[in-house]
């Protein structure tokens, strides 16, 4: 699969391939680390450091004493990439050197129903500005990921949102941005996707080869990890849980199916079932946040309540949890992952929906599958999208043999 | 992941692996063609085409006028391999060259629940009889793949069947082999996983890299391929998707969890159903058939009586389709596979069943995910699960830097 991100990328061999991905996952380390990872001789890992060294792809850092390091790192002085959280009621933007570390970031609510013209103007100032904070050029920047909160054709970039992204449903946002940054690599993908990246580069998934990510927020959907690698699938569909029928004769879902997941448990339900119970009496303190708000409440407005020991809300709550986990019953009996992560904004709520979730999970799975699963929420936060997205930048920069580096994950 | 299957294997550098998966997929291909699969020169093709040839794991075959083709292949006169394919009600033997044709095999009803030394001595007398009738030495075995209905811990290769194979939990297949057969390489897997690798190498699953292996029969299970590559999950238990509740008042499954799709939908169950249509006087026919039988009634006697139009015997067909079908639809929303094939015994019970199950996926799945998306029955019948095993011990006969090739499919 020959990437069309647009932009440039660095080619590497396979040997030098593994470098940089060890580097990444694993910082600074010697050439003899290097040597054991790539299973060669000290004296090949030497040549392969040298020669991208060379290059510039790897740095030598400067020690505390001012001498030179017998480690190497991802130069972090070859330029800059940005990663893109673009969520239905949020952007986010950060920068991060091209060792992937972040450098800034910022972000504002935002309705995706504004469109994609408004979020890649967001999205190219704020790189602009954290470029210019830097004292950096704009061609200094090597890459742009981008997540957003809808199916992407993946790896040719534009969204097939008629269902979720109402005006983005064929949106090239890869060739507006390519515009702005013509000398940078830009690809984009699926909001859950690049979270489980996020997780595997800097979250609980870290070395962990067999795992699923969970995003609960607006929506529901996942970023499946087997064997170290993101799946895709045939038509870049994969992880789309949120669609899975719960109930035959449940409420109708934006997808135009009926009791879909997403429908009964992500935010928006929580929400709904939080107003009911303000309305009929079931809840005091919903009622109150109700009378203080414009007759509308919130799935926080339920967390916070629920965090007040709320009977109702706990209850709302626990439905979510409980049918959420059910459905990933049914995804641990497939994929028998080691650890499950819960991010997105309703993973905020509090404990009453993660404990739902494992015991769901743990009644409904088959017995020696979930054995040794761990079930987490993230502990990333607001950071998690943007961590993957520049994760996802990175990994599209460099190519091996035509091939992303995502390919070269070990296992 | 180093196997450790016993017995010799067989180490190839990376491009070497790449040329016998090619000719393993692909049977006789020239220089040329595998210049083009790999990328490089016709020179460094030829280069490693000798090497390969003069190792003898390739050949060139004889041509009719009786000079050498320009075409090279797997060796078949290499050695042998053998495939097993223990199932709950019966088990088949195949021998096999090197080349994965298979040569002689031989089957036989026998019950899972006769016990391990039982099916290791008739596997081990139908491989001696079938190299005897090839005229070969035992020490010409290469490598032995073995299918078994029950989770395996791969690639180890012992049973974890308390629930499902009694007296064979914790029983190493491969060690009681490999006495029998020192110099060969010995791999056990789950047989869903197993028939997945035949459907690859064989059947409608050729070239396709996103697909999911469905077997129905006794039980249900299913062999997940994602990127070519065979998903085996964290602890070897991926595909479990018979586990997976679809009735939270059903009954109780031999796992020990309750409303199993296995529990209602499989074998078994069907059997269940048309023992009760026969004596509720809901269907003519199948009470004909048991009273000439002995007082039961099989999956295959409701399937008999549905193809003669039997309402009764077809709606429980159907029912049967649709459990498996909704449970499929979360499979296909999270994997988003190209192909969805169905095998096993109960997919030779005619159109009713699958005409169901692919409604069910098309009722239930998320619309983007289903909508290029074909589901099958196999074509490959009871050869389905000895090729896979075949492939399987090809596969593991082989290594690359310590791995299988298994690691080498495209993708």
């Amino acid at each position: 699969m020959m990437p069309t991100t647009g932009g440039r990328h660095i080619a590497l061999s396979r040997d030098e391939g593994q470098i940089v991905v060890a580097l990444y996952r694993e910082g600074r380390l010697s050439r003899t680390d290097l040597a054991r990872r790539l299973a060669c001789s000290r004296a090949k890992a030497g040549q392969l450091v040298n020669a991208l060294l060379e290059r510039e792809i790897l740095a030598e850092p400067v020690q505390a004493g001012g001498g030179r390091s017998r480690l190497v790192e991802m130069n972090p002085g070859r330029g800059y990439v940005a990663g893109v959280d673009i969520g239905t009621t949020s952007m986010d933007v950060a920068l991060a050197d091209a060792s992937g570390r972040i450098l800034r970031h910022q972000g504002r609510p935002a309705s995706v129903e504004s469109g994609p013209l408004e979020a890649v103007a967001y999205v190219e100032t704020q790189i602009r500005e954290m470029l210019a904070a830097q004292g950096a050029p704009a061609a200094s920047l090597l890459a742009v990921g981008v997540g957003v909160p809808g199916p992407v054709r993946f790896p040719e970039g534009y969204i097939i949102g008629r269902h979720f992204l109402p005006g983005w449903d064929g949106f090239t946002v890869r060739e507006q941005l390519a515009v702005a940054f013509p000398g940078a690599a830009i690809i984009l993908d699926n909001d859950a996707n690049v979270m489980a990246l996020g997780e595997q580069r800097n979250g609980l998934a870290q070395g962990v080869d067999e795992f699923i990510f969970v995003k609960v927020g607006t929506g529901i959907g996942a970023g499946v990890v087997s064997r170290g690698r993101l799946l895709r699938g045939a038509t870049s569909c994969a992880g789309h849980i949120g669609h899975t029928c719960v109930d035959f004769n449940g409420p109708i879902c934006r997808c135009g199916n009926r009791g879909c997941l997403e429908a009964v448990a992500a935010g928006p339900a929580i929400a709904q079932a939080g107003l009911a119970a303000a309305r009929s009496g079931a809840s005091e303190i919903l009622a109150r946040l109700l009378a203080q708000g414009e007759q509308a409440l919130t799935a926080e407005d339920v967390a916070t309540a629920a965090g007040t020991g709320d009977s109702a809300s706990m209850h709302i709550l626990q439905e979510s949890g409980r049918m959420i986990g059910d459905v990933l019953a049914g995804v641990v009996n497939l994929m028998n992952p080691e650890l499950v992560v819960i991010g997105g904004g309703v993973s905020r709520s509090g404990y009453q929906l993660l404990t739902e979730v494992r015991r769901a999970i743990l009644n409904r799975s088959y017995p020696y599958t979930a054995v040794d699963l761990r079930v987490e929420y993230s502990a990333l936060e607001r950071m998690g999208g943007m961590m993957g997205s520049v994760a996802l930048a990175l990994d599209w920069l460099f190519q091996v043999e035509g091939e992303s580096l995502e390919q070269l994950q070990p296992g």
